[in-house]
């Protein structure tokens, strides 16, 4: 961390700046510039923040040099996390599949695509039965029921389960029904559902939040990790930003700078990012292209019937036809992706 | 809601369109113009969402017309709410002051700047006990024992308190002690913990997410109100932009916005959107120069020595300085709060 | 256009807002609904704003229904624009590379790129010499004498030039060097400079701003092309989000809406999206696999003493590297291409 | 600034990078981390940027520590620019308004406004001759003809004027008829237009950018300010951000920081900061509230048929009122304002 001074700092506040900084047991080095003094601290920095120093008298800032998540790092395991769940690895060579409905309508729905998205190369059939809606007065799911009809349809059509945690008291009950938890955008921050899920051994689908940076993202999954379960599956699903065409704006930067600060496997959500079945097709696509190591897609059988997303799913021909693109773009970045982009500056 | 057909839409689809819209009771008014045909809908669209008809053919866009919101909007209720606990009003002619410090540290703490915000003219105490803290290696809070200072602090203070709710399990727990339930910004859309809140019959003051727009922070509202409790106090805290000079943008559009749109009380929280002790005095002028009824605001009596927030917390010298400075701004706008600023295109 | 009227809108205010309408020769059609009235135009809206009927008394708001774009619309001409310059095609089926250094620097130095980005599969060399930097401070290019070393070093390297012009009076100037004129992100809006090179005969690159909404891209086109210059090359370069890990946030979902809104030639740079070398090459994949049909790339023969941009640029030798893999993406994609994604609800 | 180097970086990279350092003349202070080693630079960094060294092999970011701005920052000049131009002072103790229409439509309306904005208390009279318009196919100002008009104007009516000047050769001709030239947000860092402006020696009043961040602001002040022309007026008229219920979002925390960092005057536009005219008066006591030295606002004698931003167009007697409510918070703030609000930190 560096400490920059004000410019009218005073001998005395810099005595006590130093002070407080040896009372952290950092040892601090004072460089005197032309225009203003800064102060850099050396030593183990676990678990301090520069707002311990920002209120001191003196202090203009201080800006932190290291990223401060850790578990969830590159510092900390140089290889890929690959997260295996019975025949499926995530994170390794092979392109996964999440694909299905935005939320479990019926018995009849779920099990019509889940032999649908598996035909098309799906290995994990997702569904929603808690559902996170802006309005009160909308679908909000089925609930425990929909958490039977799609493990019952996964069962049959030989797939693992994908399905969101809204509440951190219902984690046992989705854990009991779904191979991997899912948290929502809305919940990325949301502590309390974190460190729960941080407490089973399931893994977790960690969407990144709205307006969530990077950092914040990877602090997420610490969250998570630091209580435990190290399976979190990272999934870049779109930012808010001024443009309104789109319903998101997909990150690719986010998914291949992710792939180069943390181990962790990450994944894309092309039908969140853009709100358009047209373009989630091309989304798809750039996300593999960028880095991505699987997709989370909605598919309905009938859009134009569909409760919830209906603009945005694709009807499973669709996905069948996207999942043919996808692979060939996949091996086009292959060998790419085995001896990597070169590192920066290394000539 | 209006309905835009695509460029090439058949006599086919438009017939389905039509079907569909009176399969919900409603009256289709087609409008064949020059480039595109359009459709309006008239009759009670209740819980009718856009997305049930962009994924039927020859459908380019829904485009609501109304808001999404009932109970929370003016349409349902003219004039203002004001939320009456003890002898504080909340949305009424006096402004209303919470301070206080991020979080408890320490009943010795939290007493001694309850009397000092007490003195400068806040009348509800504010303290965090269950913190949402970024890291998962930062101080959380002291939880219940925390809430058990600031009952007692508040108690002998003579002051009514707020606390924020994170975990809908704790909902209860939080209630026993404190005044009003604080909902955070990073929890505006945990719609599990909305829907807790909103079965308790206590006041719950609503922070805007960081990303919410005017529209979605209103929404949120209307799910705590559709549950049956209808004492909402509204919160801007500044919003997320591409600025970091600032810790977020104090959006004061939103806050007037906000106030014709809605009859609930809309405070604001300079200290969070300005994130700098500096600037919190300004932006607190500015939120009640908008139209805010009240302000929350970060008081702690060693800033330099807080767990956390120091950066942005005011001494209670300053929040005293502030408090006169921002009554005089209130005073100021008082008359147009009255007449209220002229309606749009009202001549 | 749809107008939607206030709640308490009167009679009065319904009569003169139609005889307005009238007034502009259109057809009004009123839609009285439960709860608000909306007036639907139908005619030819050529000119016609929202602003011209937001001030009217009773107006609550009114909604263009149609793109205000049309010389760059897909409706004025469905099939994709090839910009032939000599034997370079932008815009068919063969991807385009523009490589070159942000500034040229010296004649060597872009001489030394120039066949070193030849090499490796550029047709067309990119070099600053009107640099508009943030900074009064920084290197602000060569001017005149970049030019000559630029067009100097295309023509013995065998490639066509760009650079970009940032005052309309330099129009002609730079006109007389390069084969395609660059209009900056910052120039975006530069509607003197839009109007100027919209004189010209030469093919415009045109950046999208870095916060410019899709249809102001296509509005900024749209200035260019009703001065009668319709070759212009859209160039998506990320735009500014509130994350600031990478220098901008590269907006793939916008390449593949602009492919499908207009039918000029898209592409990207992927250099100043990320503004990380490293993630160059993993942004141009993603970039080509949303539809990009060429790429704009900063390269260096030594980015480390780059008067500007070392950051982002790459070797030649990296840049080489790209081509390839990149190459691969967009013969992945190129069956799509063909049959184009499937259109939205078209089962 | 700060340079931090790879967690790989060799003793053969660091000698490279010190070496470099020295190049520069500058002093390289080595700090040995834990994680990470870490340079201070000391010296005169006139000119220095960061890129200059995030190309070189080993380094991972430089970050710099002081503002890059030096004319318009308070360390240059540390007490207030006041800005008089006949009987008017920008920037002193006297709020300055500045009203009058969107754009010049003809003689009668210019002067009609402004003897009605003069009444209201407008010292200095706008209206736009050339208009950046978003759409070729909108009005786009009368030109000189509406310079005349608004010069003729301001004599009769005993009023400076001010009107944007958007080509760069424009900018003598537009300095014949203004007392302020205005550089608008959308040509922010229009340099080529910044550099004109600043040759001349008439007042300038510097919009913000759509989306620049108060550096960047503050750098585009520098540049008019380089060019020897020290007569800058900074004016907030709001940012984009993904909230679209305003036409934009008026940043507050920006007008209270940028005083804090300037010694230039500072206003706002609260017009095109709301572009709604039942916000534009909250917005304007907002401003004011917050340290903006002065108004400009769009007034229109009749906003029904205004040729463009009629929503966002207060009638005279509507910005009458505007006026006396501004100016009870201007008293309000007064005190405050004379002794400044309470640095940071100093206790």
């Amino acid at each position: 961390m560096i400490i920059v001074l004000q410019k009218d700092a005073t001998e005395n506040h810099l005595r006590e700046i130093v002070n407080r900084i040896k009372d952290y047991n950092l040892e601090p080095h004072v460089i005197v510039g032309v225009a203003r003094t800064v102060i850099g601290l050396v030593g183990d920095k676990n678990g301090l923040e520069p707002s311990f120093f920002e209120g001191l008298p003196g202090v203009e800032k201080a800006v932190p040099i290291m990223a401060p998540y850790k578990l969830a790092s590159r510092d900390a395991k140089g290889e890929d996390t690959i997260i295996q769940i019975g025949k499926v690895a995530i994170g390794g060579d092979q392109l996964v599949y999440m694909a299905g409905p935005c939320a479990v309508e019926s018995r009849e729905q779920i099990l019509e695509t889940a032999y649908a998205v598996r035909a098309a190369g799906a290995s994990i059939l997702r569904g929603g039965a808690f559902k996170p809606r802006t309005s009160p007065y909308s679908f909000q799911g089925l609930g425990e029921e929909g958490l039977e009809y799609l493990a019952e349809a996964g069962e049959v059509a030989g797939m693992l389960t994908v399905s969101e945690v809204i509440n951190p008291s219902d984690v046992e009950l989705v854990s009991r029904y779904v191979d991997i938890l899912q948290i929502g955008a809305r919940n990325m921050q949301n502590f309390s559902l974190l460190r729960q899920v941080g407490h089973m051994r399931k893994p977790v689908l960690l969407k990144r939040g709205l307006s969530a940076t990077i950092e914040e993202w990877l602090m997420a999954a610490e969250y998570i990790m630091s209580e435990g379960n190290y399976q979190v599956i990272l999934c870049e699903r779109g930012i808010r930003t001024f443009e309104t065409a789109t319903r998101n704006t997909l990150d690719v930067g986010a998914i291949a700078l992710a792939r180069r600060l943390s181990h962790l496997p990450v994944i894309a959500d092309p039908s969140h990012a853009t709100g358009r079945c047209e373009l989630v097709g091309p989304a798809g696509c750039a996300a593999v292209a960028a880095g991505a190591q699987g997709l989370m897609v909605e598919v309905h059988p009938n859009p134009d019937v569909a409760l919830s997303d209906g603009a945005q799913s694709l009807t499973p021909r669709q996905f069948a036809q996207m999942v043919e693109a996808v692979g060939r773009v996949a091996e086009a970045v292959a060998p790419q992706a085995t001896d990597r982009w070169p590192e920066r500056n290394v000539i």
